[in-house]
């Protein structure tokens, strides 16, 4: 058996190892049942014991208050896309967007099938490298969103932007749930699809104060209510029950790690070995995010040639650094270091790059 | 370590003992790459392959001709119940559904907000235990809509209805997805919820004639037009990798049990066995549905009282026999005897069902 590599893919991206042991000794026989979790009906006892256990764990790690309900729904942040203004859109108020990047972008193309939206402010004159200051949303907007992480350019929200009182700010949180604190009352909804943080791909986790899930119009299709689902806590329908299995794996190895606190220490150690990389190569390693928006999740970085990122990549891969590609946008390189990878697998890679460095600069 | 159980439940359900194995084999270090299938890139050349596979497998065992588009998406049989209506719309022109039971009523909820909706045959009028014969659809429907299998009254359609050569008929096949042989061509799109037949829960199979995927009107989001996954073969967004990979493994074993012709005969075997039980025990097991409309799938029967009912559920979870409750909506019991269920769970069942009689009546 081959040893397990350093996954630094942008998503799905690499799990705490402890969760995937125990789903793996579990498999066949979850906790005596007889059967997988796989095999579990979503009415079973077993499964909802599950069920409960993840969405407890999510308020526990978010200090989510009662005022909040949490839903796991299925389709990615891509589904929440349409499904945000679907269900705040409000008649003659405009839906008032942040630009950073391609997933805001796309989020933007959704929501002007509903309605009139404003782009209130944008990091597109300098190719997404930095987050906004002094954004302004209107009192008269129906909605406020952001999207906390981007993972393409490597810029990350580091306050949350303040919107009028009667204003809920959404914000799509897909790359860095979970990975430093934040004060989830600052927001109407969080939607994060798991595969990046705590979970793998085929659940999205949203977060919606209560009062928010009566906005949405009669006419709207029953699966794309979010009062449909929180009706039933999430249970409408059968759910992604191994996903969310998996994702309550994760949380609690969060938990014992010391929650959300300790991990973004830790995020704050990892990404700064990286940046250290950078900052300290002398321009061999050059960052694309401004070093105030630097994302603690994925770091984005270009080398001297194309034709060194190549060799870089391709060197990186036999030594089990793996996932090291930047997106197609903007090329060079990215480390994506989500709340599973370890310190270690950085510092691997920390001294890979500088090896690298001294061999070709 | 206890025993697996026979496991009867509605879905999710029972799966195929050497795919669980191979998964739980595997589930560290996928194919030497170091790393867990959850945890691969959906961009990697290991996930694509899983993704290839799983699409190939479809089309050898159903047959599908190129003519036809293989896609794997998400949110379950309920998502697919209103995009039905909104990717194959035709303004002007009625839909028409024929109702058999509790998902077919759904369906046509979610068809109503998109345009006039035509019962055209409907077997209420006897608690949904029989499938209608003499099923006329007009020539000027925009598609025809049936349920393949009806989980919850235990019917089954055993020939397909004839629609207009204009008329694609759209088939739910949550519930007897190659469960028998059909003819793949006779239908203009087939959707499942993976988690009875083919897999887990967290994906829904969905296979449409490719001239279908045009008629989207362009307003509709990004997400929820099939011509969206069409273009990029299921990876738009991230997929749920890990159910499209159970899929595979599920398929693969059906394969090597000879294919869906093979699975036919031992499904037909099955479900004697237990009809036999049924029609034998002088009317202390009472079957719903109709001797002509039996489903190979779900086998749905009453006792003399609710008393025994429950005692009957009760014993047989001693004995291993899991998930024997009925549907809430005609209670009884109901034996799922998905694809995945052995012939030999099924004759414990019987004994058990024999000797519960003996005892009891």
């Amino acid at each position: 058996m081959t040893k397990r590599v350093y996954n630094f893919y942008a998503g799905p991206a690499t799990l705490p190892l402890p969760a995937l042991e125990q789903a793996q000794h579990d498999l066949l026989n979850y906790n005596n049942s007889g059967m997988s979790v796989m095999e579990l009906s979503h009415r079973s006892k077993e499964y909802d014991a599950i069920h409960q256990d993840a969405s407890n764990l999510v308020r526990t790690l978010m200090k989510v208050s009662d005022e909040y309900q949490i839903l796991w729904l299925q389709g990615g942040a891509s589904t929440q896309f349409f499904m945000v203004p679907q269900n705040l859109q409000i008649k003659g108020k405009p839906m008032e967007y942040v630009n950073t990047g391609v997933w805001s972008k796309k989020a933007i193309k959704e929501a002007k099938l509903y309605g009139d939206v404003t782009v209130v402010a944008s990091s597109e004159d300098k190719s997404f490298s930095y987050i906004p200051n002094y954004i302004a949303f209107s009192d008269n907007a129906a909605f406020a969103h952001i999207t906390g992480n981007n993972t393409i350019y490597g810029t990350e929200f580091f306050s949350t932007p303040k919107t009028p009182s009667e204003v809920p700010l959404v914000c799509d949180m897909s790359s860095n749930i979970m990975d430093k604190v934040i004060d989830v009352k600052k927001y109407g909804a969080i939607y994060a699809g798991a595969q990046k943080n705590i979970g793998p791909a085929g659940v999205t986790l949203l977060i919606v104060r209560k009062d928010l899930l009566e906005r949405v119009p009669e006419n709207v299709p029953t699966m794309q209510k979010w009062s449909t689902h929180a009706a039933k806590d999430s249970l409408f329908n059968t759910p992604p029950c191994w996903s969310i299995y998996m994702c309550k794996l994760c949380l609690d190895h969060l938990k014992k790690q010391g929650g959300v606190s300790a991990i973004e220490t830790i995020n704050r150690k990892k990404a700064q070995l990286l940046y250290d990389v950078i900052d300290s190569s002398n321009g061999f390693y050059k960052g694309h995010a401004q070093p105030d928006s630097r994302s603690l999740m994925n770091v984005t970085f270009n080398l001297p040639t194309p034709e060194l990122e190549v060799q870089c990549i391709e060197e990186g891969k036999q030594r089990g650094l793996i996932g090291l590609k930047g997106h197609r946008s903007i090329g060079g390189m990215r480390a994506s270091i989500y709340n599973a990878m370890t310190v270690e697998g950085v510092k691997t890679l920390t001294e890979f790059l500088e090896e690298f460095q001294e061999k070709h600069q």
